[in-house]
């Protein structure tokens, strides 16, 4: 008999209905979000990388994996999408939900296009079981080392792909017992091309995992029962009792990130540019800063591991100190500010040494790191404090959501920097029809529909 | 800095010598006997759907994957390595070390047939690998729920592969990053056709993180530092201290496996076959027998999870009553036993419910659970106990080790299981041409040698 949590997991899964049109167009959003980063991070060194470690890899193209492997494409497509950490981020849960999952639904439906019709509702329910699981294994699964994105992203995955696939309720919960032997990443690959592969290792294992169970392979019949995945990936407790949760499709809270960096970056960012405004309005410029100080909750900036001045890109990313220099400095933060080159400004170095962060102590914040404030402390040369401002929203998140115009602009630059780098074309125009056609069965000739019809 | 664990590791991975012509035959052992468990669990269920999801999988043999992504190919070698559960155990780390290795190996050999001269110490360094791992962790990361097989498998075949391809200490140490972030596997998948795959997914999971080391693809630089490998899979505490450990090519302490079923009942199936010659001595018959009592210390019974009969093949392999019945009645076990058809006998039925398996309190014996007895009584029908016997040996082990003939009637009963169910024929001929095709060159004219080339 399994546990409350596989069953409505299941249930979820077995029994899910089209989103309501508001809903939709928010899940969709997200959808495309994370195709768009995926093709700005098709030419990244990491990326290329893997592909070229698979027969017809370095010739896919993100419309087109058809010759190659379909674990193998998931694992590029999931490794694009989080090559340059620009994806969305689910901050209850610590994780980058989309990547995993739109990787092995993409793969999917490229490959069976008559189930695109049911593509959203799938990533429905993978977004909704990566957020049940994070709030089922709270901050201590991420705070004891875990890379959440990569030890949630297998289930999550699977469980959309069981819906795509239409598996019943036993089939599901093999297919997540396959996943969840195929969840890890540690955090100590974080700054390292590891952990954008992280996300493409998890869109592969959940891919391979609903196929596998599709085949027939079977698992145990409750992964998440005693001595299964919660007793083994659990921080020191669980958050919740995992047979208190009810799932809602879709689960809500993705953050689409607007900076390519880390996002525990990006309430720094936020109040970086405030900072330079309220500078600026004071007549004084970055040379009479003499140090900043950035304060927030518990938790907040563990992902900023790197504290040495960033040798290359992916290090920068990680590095709180660099991003917040690089948005007081040039108002903005933007791909070119993560590229190795780029990453040794003597202007950014400087005043990256002169600016601190600090978490206050565990517990001393009543709520949830993502909702206590983040506090920025300008003093100018003399040491007093000049600015002193603080914000809890950050930006893209559900309480700061990114307006149309910032979304097309994002997808815009992405294509832009996809052809920059890999000197094809890809304009907004075929990738908005890439997009429809991972939505509607191109060969039906009624409008979409959930049935799978009679197969 | 990395510390000492790493360092030793590389170590070992970049000055390895070959063997001593002992140790070499003793290795060599392991290496064939796992390739003829792979022949004997290829047309296993789980193997066949395995390989259906892949293309060119179905038509792939033992001998050669050449159609197949060399991922996939790894996968279906360990699957079918671990099918039956006649692979190898070591006990100190729980584990099956050979199936995910060898898997790695066959698959990246048969690729690049030059490095065929190197596959023999490759084996050996994914071995010692594995046995520290094992002894650095101990029960306590078995007792907590990881199926140790595949949580030490990425790391152990990842080494091999290291050594395999020649990379250097950081190229080595990168694919033990991108492997251990690979590393899962539960013992609630016991029992399912997904334990076998998690040797598979393991073999894949080395293969795959030594190729992307291979192609430039970086990890952390110490992935057993702090909230690293051991702070995430270790269970309550670790028994030896990483920084102690000293690698020696090989490890020693591998079991070959005599009966197709877990290896938690090799000691009860000898003890089963003493009694039963003493009952016959006494002039009794399991007609006679009350009830058998079968005691080991903690831990001895762990992975024989299955309490209620048996309903397939692949559950009877856990159900310590179950074979210690068949063991009794026919004081043999073999292939046929664990056949689906097969697990309903009646006579097997009888006997097991009067069959009990119980373990003594944690503590009690002070030596691991290999170095401590299992006792088995043989009570009759006035509950008199009429055999009393103890072994601490298991067949197979070091201290009980196969004999050449042994070995030589296990190679051929499983080529003969190979070609009972595939239609095809594989006679001991060509399985030795086989394997000794994986560790010399063909197109080299000279003697074997380690070294690479110019290349």
């Amino acid at each position: 008999m399994a546990g409350q949590f596989l069953q409505r997991l299941c249930n979820l899964i077995t029994t899910s209905e089209p989103f309501d049109p508001e809903t939709l167009s928010y899940v969709r959003r997200a959808f495309e979000d994370t195709l768009a980063v995926a093709c700005a991070g098709w030419a990244e060194p990491v990326t290329r990388k893997v592909a070229s470690n698979y027969r017809g890899g370095e010739e896919m193209t993100p419309d087109d994996p058809s010759g190659v492997d379909s674990e193998a494409a998931a694992m590029i497509y999931g490794t694009a999408a989080h090559a340059l950490d620009f994806d969305d981020v689910h901050q209850v849960s610590n994780t980058h939900p989309s990547a995993p999952i739109v990787a092995g639904l993409v793969t999917a439906v490229k490959e069976e296009p008559r189930l695109a019709p049911r593509t959203i509702t799938a990533f429905g329910i993978g977004l909704a079981c990566n957020v049940e699981l994070g709030r089922v294994m709270g901050f201590a699964h991420y705070e004891k080392g875990w890379h959440a994105t990569s030890t949630i992203g297998p289930l999550a995955c699977a469980a959309a792909l069981s819906f795509l696939y239409g598996l019943d309720a036993k089939g599901a919960s093999h297919a997540l017992a396959l996943a969840a032997a195929q969840c890890g990443g540690l955090q100590r690959n974080f700054g390292t091309m590891a952990k954008p592969l992280h996300a493409g290792l998890a869109g592969a294992a959940g891919l391979r995992a609903a196929r596998l169970a599709r085949a027939g392979l079977t698992g145990d019949d409750d992964i998440f029962g005693e001595r299964g995945y919660f007793d083994l990936y659990s921080g020191d407790k669980l958050s919740t009792d995992p047979d208190k949760v009810e799932f809602d499709l879709y689960g809500g809270g993705i953050a689409v990130k607007l900076y390519p960096c880390c996002y525990n970056n990006h309430r720094n960012i936020a109040l970086a540019f405030e900072a330079r405004k309220a500078l600026e309005e004071k007549g004084l410029t970055v040379e009479d800063v003499g140090k900043v100080e950035v304060e927030g909750p518990y938790g907040a900036f563990m992902a900023l591991r790197i504290k040495e001045p960033p040798r290359v890109g992916s290090e920068a990313k990680f590095c709180g100190a660099y991003v917040a220099a690089c948005a007081l400095i040039d108002g903005e933060v933007g791909l070119a500010h993560f590229e190795d080159d780029n990453v040794s400004r003597a202007d950014v170095r400087a005043l990256s040494d002169r600016i601190s962060l600090t978490e206050r102590p565990k517990g001393q914040d009543k709520v949830t790191r993502d909702k206590a404030p983040v506090k920025l402390t300008v003093y100018n040369r003399d040491g007093e404090a000049v600015v002193q401002i603080e914000r809890v929203a950050a930006p893209g998140a559900p309480d700061d959501a990114p307006t149309p115009e910032q979304m097309e602009a994002k997808v815009r630059d992405c294509l832009d920097y996809y052809s920059r780098n890999t000197g094809r074309n890809f304009d907004y125009g075929r990738f908005q029809a890439f997009v429809d056609g991972l939505f509607r069965d191109p060969s039906a000739d009624e409008q979409p529909s959930l049935a799978l019809g009679d197969d």
